[in-house]
């Protein structure tokens, strides 16, 4: 899952109920282990049993938000981003900046499923889907589960 | 200066007059040492006496084109693009896919600047370029120079 | 966790031991996901209800041996060694090649406690146990736990 | 070249002539870009008219020392270790503390040549040298040239 640091109230709800989601499917949360986005799907994912892997971006797991169970201590900064997109098996994208772009583009070049939910749509790649179950089923339907 | 790694023949020539401004200006080439785009800059900036570094992507410098003159063995596959838009002063961006668009994110989310010559405008934070000749020199206004 | 991907029977048993003595302390076993030793240790968790991570050199989550619950894909190649280091709050070294000394050499570098178990002992800031239960106690108490 | 970051006097001065010997082979001097055996390589390099690529662990190239060429901005931390040993042909390795070790241990694991001049010595794969002219020269028929 990826998506801004700093969103609104209403993006944070979204990115909670896809956390929630994916946990109920028993699936593991992916995100960057940071704020915003990251953390309102881990929270989400919390709360109904899930499993959390935070990639962090810097050299101390403290960094990560209350909610990531495995932290993963990178040093690498916006490089980062590649292994998210490595490790997940299909990225669920929120609204989010240029680094969000940035995991988007990164999974459309290794041909990882893409299901965008009001996040940026700069290819005819990208899924729409309407709300957190759709992406869900729909990236789950994706990698063929 | 980044770009598609297979280009058409057009784009190829637009990306060797970029690499011999770039040379002319006494400024070193930097790009991800491959084919496409990366092959065209390089090969100007040589015609014109200059420098290119090549960052790449394997693990054996035998995949640079020939007109590398230092190439940066990485082993970091796509992660190599943080590696690029961090080490040069602006990025110029030729046409090309969904690499090359994460190499605009990531300039773009650390503020570095990016001149587009006819490549992804998903941002009014891209500058505009004609031609080679004003993509260089709008590249080195850009970082003072 | 580290040591060598190709190991002795004898070894092989050990690094099950230090597995299962992690799990059963409840702590996560983190490798780099591969043969040898690292997928006994992982063998050995999974036994006693462990978790593992497996911080995976390559670009395909196929590569990790069948006892990894979460592979981090980082294809990184050796790089991946910093990130293991990193993430893990100590590290236990039983024998290995120079993969495993640059490990030891890093977490050295970076001021993790090194328990080592029969592996390399080219400094004497590596602390030495006697067996499996002994080399996690002593890991656990270089951590404060 | 690999060696620590702040070194006594004779250690400095030996890494300035290991830089001249390389720039007068024609070969270029590929280090950390930091201070210590790094800077004074790179200054005797510049002195016989050498280039100096500097494969920085942070963010900025501000990092760099005054005599380095070609700074490479990785912001990989220890992790751009990896990448030094795959970019140079041969590993010329003066008294260093871990950081140094865990180069010498990952070239060592590649097959790159190791050249020791007074460095760690924990392997018979690497070979001893006496002085800086004979260590560039063993390097260099290493490496088939």
């Amino acid at each position: 899952m990826v998506g801004g640091s700093t969103v609104p109230a209403e993006v944070y709800r979204t990115a909670r109920e896809v956390g929630q989601e994916i946990a109920l499917a028993e699936a593991i949360v992916v995100t960057g282990g940071l704020g915003g986005v990251m953390e309102a799907a881990a929270k989400g994912a919390k709360e109904k049993g899930g499993t959390v892997v935070g990639i962090l971006p810097g050299f101390s797991k403290s960094e990560a938000n209350p909610y990531v169970d495995i932290p993963i201590v990178t040093g690498l900064g916006d490089g980062r981003n590649a292994l998210i997109v490595q490790t997940a098996q299909a990225l669920i994208a929120l609204p989010g900046e240029y680094g969000t772009l940035s995991e988007i583009a990164l999974a459309l070049k290794i041909g990882k499923p893409v299901v965008s939910l009001g996040g940026w749509e700069i290819s005819a790649d990208i899924i729409k889907a309407k709300s957190p179950k759709e992406a869900v089923a729909t990236a789950l339907k994706a990698i063929g589960k």
